[in-house]
């Protein structure tokens, strides 16, 4: 009996190839075409994979949950990475999981693949997914099985393998490096990367001006947070709104910080099978709005909730690179974060400028800045006294301490 | 009979009006100068010291020992207050205060004072040392004295009785905010910076150029360290090379790093004493070193290693921030952390241009990154079917989890 | 003017002092007696004040409230105070200090006393509600006050005032130790107690006999748990059953825990003021439904949700004890234990014998326990061979260590 | 070419059919038995091995060891895992395998074999160590192979191969649970277990008698710690003392904990490899110095390092659990807490009885109890009115919260 199978398809030469493999198979295979953003053709490559043989196609726009379910969240908790990875491609593979597995549910498919190989993080965020939500599912990931790696030992084989059965290749030359890409940001790896001495060549970055090329205006944007959510980006530079779309707002962000130069990063990086890894990534609108929230938070959160958030944040991180977007725990931290977010209210006003996101000001409705207290000039309500007793309760302890050395 | 007091003692117009009050009460008055790298004539202010009363002047030189105790120690952690500060002011205080309890302590002086406001941190981070290392310690802290309070109600006062008492003062024009230095970094706070909307006036940074005056031209670095301490510093530019002085180094880094406006932040931060404030900071050389630390240390510390310090990082930003260096809980924090420096060895190779730390590439001997393990070209003696085992087995607890909705 | 004053009331000695020494010195004071569950006569206490001449007494019945919104809530965190405190009295203290405060704005009172001491915690408790929820509140705490304090140094003053003013004394022979009770549990200190070396005398328990006085039969109970409240608790000694009245099934764990000697505790804890002090506990009804709670959470909470909770609890201890309850840093906490309360169903079987809560079985329908894949007798759906992919790749990132030395 | 294999061996009807199946597959087996204090016939089972066709059988006792570099490091730490289980398993297995790595190293075997099953913990616990420890390791797990788990399909497939091969099979009847024993615990787990409302049988238990069973008086006992380690055990009932000897202290701590039924659980627990499991462990000697640290710990260290050390707890047990001993993290971990441990001086006075340890008192030359400052009668150089101060500083972040809703 024909089995029914669901492919996440990118129109690229390699899940095209196993598009073909899988058919090839005996699948009857629909491939899954998620736009989370990304530069591609969407209707050339549904033409691709219909000319290749899929029985179907689904091209899913998932671009306004990418930013409203998935990457604005994740800036909310402030998580990063190694201290500095905003998480791009963590983000949007549980999103196209979770709406394949919401698909193969629906259309009763038991048997799901990806392109993603053994030793990147991109099979476990799929594959997690998979499992957590299709009960009796069975994974196919060719890059894993022997078959597949033994006929496939290189590029080469597989353009062989295009070539052989009809499947058009467009890029005849390859980059020496894999991209990927979508909404939140571009990153790069493997090939020439590999060497962790090596500087990127300019000529690869997709989505920013190099610091060197930015203009040598300072932009100058306003942007607005109702609840935590962006709600408004003034450019002050051309007088130019825009707000209530999420998606407009976010497209906006990456469009100027693209052009100044704003969410490089280059960095060697712990893959959740164990290994390192060198990634260089560049993520203009997420950097703006992950500065815009800093400023604003320790304005308008208490610091013990700021510092609270600031331990979560790293485990966060690391359960999204992980794969762990769906489990029980990034729950629970979800919503311990999810309390703070309803005083992230007002605006920040922040300068573009070659490579920096600079501060200008901000204000808030729910600002805990108190002026008069916290002015040297005034008194406010505060008796300096006060503080005798503090600091002398607060030392009580150190006091007797026979632990240092 | 009379008492013995040191007094911490800046030279400026406050701790001068201070020291002359104290006199007054009859106090026998030892000026304690601490050089960490402030931007002042030492000689001249022991000169003022001894010429309003002064029983004594020390110019203590800490320089060395702020940056090999204190600056390197802390920047090991990652450690940053509010996700931002470097804690520049926060790292100097607890070094002035001990050198003044260990003075204290040798002379048998039980009397001692500081000119620090009863609303910021500063009083706190003095108090806590003294109080935990001079037994018997009676603290004199004349902004939190109410006879002071009264006598002094703003700077009209401190000038008319500097006037009346001979005191010399050399500014005849505050600036319109505070100042605070020494050699890790400029911070700026009070008076019109108590408006978080305003921007800072552009020439109010002592330390940095802004990122549109810094130099067209980036300027590449090589920093190289042992253990987890700076130990040379190449400047590819000039071909110049710094090195087995730390003091040098982190000194030739402020420069280089100022010039090209290197670690300049904005924050409206959380005070101990329960208030919000709003700080401007330029932390040049440390903001570079904190930048060189994060990339080496991702490729030789293990993820885990890496997760545990990005969680413990907060807490000791927070107890730095609130004085609490010489704490029993901060000592278990670093001698954790200390565990991880032992592998941080090689160097980072960085520019810096027009406010941007620009990571170059780096090498270290004890990377943890495989080549062959990493590349997706090569197998590397790893077996791409383990990773089946390994997700599914990871996913096998999500599979049942009734938790979600 | 007279001033209205609302005084924290007890109808022991201390406050009986304090009532008629405000009244001295011209207040209109309203006692507030909050009825947490202390064995006390509340008419005679009412009695008592309004004879001291107190303006109005307010008895307040908090029972039912202590046990749904502060005694349950904090169970279900499995928050300990230095890994042993169940903190009875801390979380009496938010509960009539928010009445007091909630009492007060109604009233338009803004002078709050009570009779805490300086040197304990229940002050802090007591006056962080206040400052919290009272604009412009005016705190009187007696033995705080200079004058209070130089008036009565000890307790045959208090007697004297006593005697002097016609305030009845019921209790002509104090005990050597003094003793806070409420509904969770009963605590001693200070007095014989603060030699931490003593064994404290036999006679002093009052909720619960020892485990040498406790029946030689074993009492088998069933406890059974909607959404982490507990629903019903069967005994099966007396085939008795309490169901849906929280206060009544506490109550009834207390009396059963309390004959069977559950819950004792002696220990030398940390105060927040920053002493350490020595402090005896029994809480018979919160120790059993802690270790129900316990063994219930690790069958249908998932590991790392038990981990993530495990680290939060004693961060909650911390706040509970020291008087944080209403913080927001608490309310995250609290919010992110709340996700796992809904799958908290189903009962646990424990015997109570001679001190010992014995875990006999539990059962849930949210059971992540699954007899099919634990079975060491069956496959249940697992392959073996998966752990060694799942090994393999946990053990990856620790060969290439150069870490361990 | 024979290839030299070394497995882990306890004389049980597992391994000796094990061993005999690697020697039918060609391999040249020693048998490595680890003697960690089972209850075992260690001269038997070599005889037994030899017999089977073992080329060698090395017997290591590892008591001491497994004392002064395991038992006592965890118990130090207060590690729990799942708020329960004080490790005992766990504990041993890493020292076995490290053993048995090192053994490997110095004679040069590659191959390493254990009996444990593909479902549970004890197979990561022995392979991590391996993995990490010895380079180009092959590990054969016999029930993770499919040729093995095809051919030996229960029990009695192992007691016919046995017969035919000429094994000796000490008991004919098997326990209807499986059992796992070390100086440290008894663990029961499988079989009838598998129901997680069965209480397990009285007739179960081999290292403690039950609370029903304990004598009818209690057992004083003081335990003496120098820097952390028990010193000196007084038994005050018998007048005995042992002292100088952790692994006779640790003994003479199981035996009177046995007799006074100290140390049962019986626990729903998470595997790391996914599933719960239902476990029974019986840890006499381990729960009295796990209580003995508990108190002396809250008299003798800094609060905030009593919350450190809380926080890092349940990691540190959830590491230990998974099998990650050795792991760089659980380094870090460990050597925070050995700075606390050198003022882990002093003693605790305790009674054994009935399932009970019952604190009677402690004594530390490193107390920071301070008894003027703690009681409640004297003022011991505390102002009281510091606590205003301390308190109205404490409340002020807490005033202008907007964040409760």
């Amino acid at each position: 009996m024909t089995q029914k199978l669901l492919l996440a398809y990118s129109g690229g030469l390699d899940t095209s190839v196993i598009l073909k493999w899988l058919i090839s198979k005996g699948y009857e295979v629909t491939a899954f075409i998620a736009d989370v953003g990304q530069d591609e053709d969407f209707k050339q490559a549904k033409a691709k994979a219909l000319a290749i043989g899929a029985k179907e196609v689904i091209i899913a726009d998932c671009k306004e949950e990418f930013v409203s379910d998935y990457i604005i969240p994740a800036l909310q908790t402030g998580a990063l990475y190694e201290n500095r990875y905003l998480l791009g491609t963590s983000l949007a593979r549980p999103l196209i999981a979770k709406k394949m597995a919401d698909y193969a549910l629906t259309h009763n498919i038991k048997y799901l693949a990806h392109g993603a190989t053994g030793k990147g993080n991109d099979q476990i965020r799929f594959e997690l997914v998979f499992l957590q939500f299709i009960p009796d599912v069975t994974i196919i990931a060719p890059w894993k099985e022997a078959e597949f790696l033994e006929k496939f030992t290189g590029r080469t084989d597989l353009l062989n393998y295009a070539k052989d059965n009809n499947i058009p290749v467009t890029s005849t030359l390859a980059k020496p490096y894999s991209i990927d890409e979508n909404l939140m940001h571009t990153s790069y790896e493997a090939g020439i990367l590999e060497d962790p001495e090596l500087t990127p060549p300019d000529d690869m970055y997709k989505k920013t001006l190099s610091p060197m090329e930015a203009p040598d205006e300072m932009l100058t944007l306003t942007i607005e947070f109702n609840k935590g959510i962006p709600l408004k980006v003034t450019d002050h530079n051309n007088k130019q709104t825009i707000e209530h779309n999420l998606l407009a707002i976010f497209s906006y962000l990456n469009e100027v910080g693209g052009k100044n130069a704003i969410g490089r990063i280059d960095i060697v990086e712990s893959r959740f099978v164990g290994m390192k890894s060198r990634g260089i990534y560049e993520t203009p609108g997420g950097t703006i709005l992950h500065k815009a929230y800093q400023d604003l938070e320790t304005m308008v959160l208490d610091r013990e909730v700021i510092l609270l958030r600031a331990i979560n944040a790293p485990k966060i991180g690391q359960l999204i690179y992980n794969g762990f977007w769906f489990s029980p725990e990034m729950q629970m931290l979800m919503q311990a974060n999810q309390v703070s977010q309803k005083s992230i209210n007002g605006s920040v006003k922040l300068g573009l400028y070659k490579g920096n996101v600079i501060i200008l000001g901000r204000n808030s409705p729910n600002s805990l800045y108190d002026h008069d207290i916290a002015s040297m000039d005034k008194l406010g309500n505060y008796d300096q006294t006060d503080a005798k007793g503090f600091i002398k309760l607060n030392a009580l302890r150190l006091k007797p301490q026979k632990f240092i050395n």
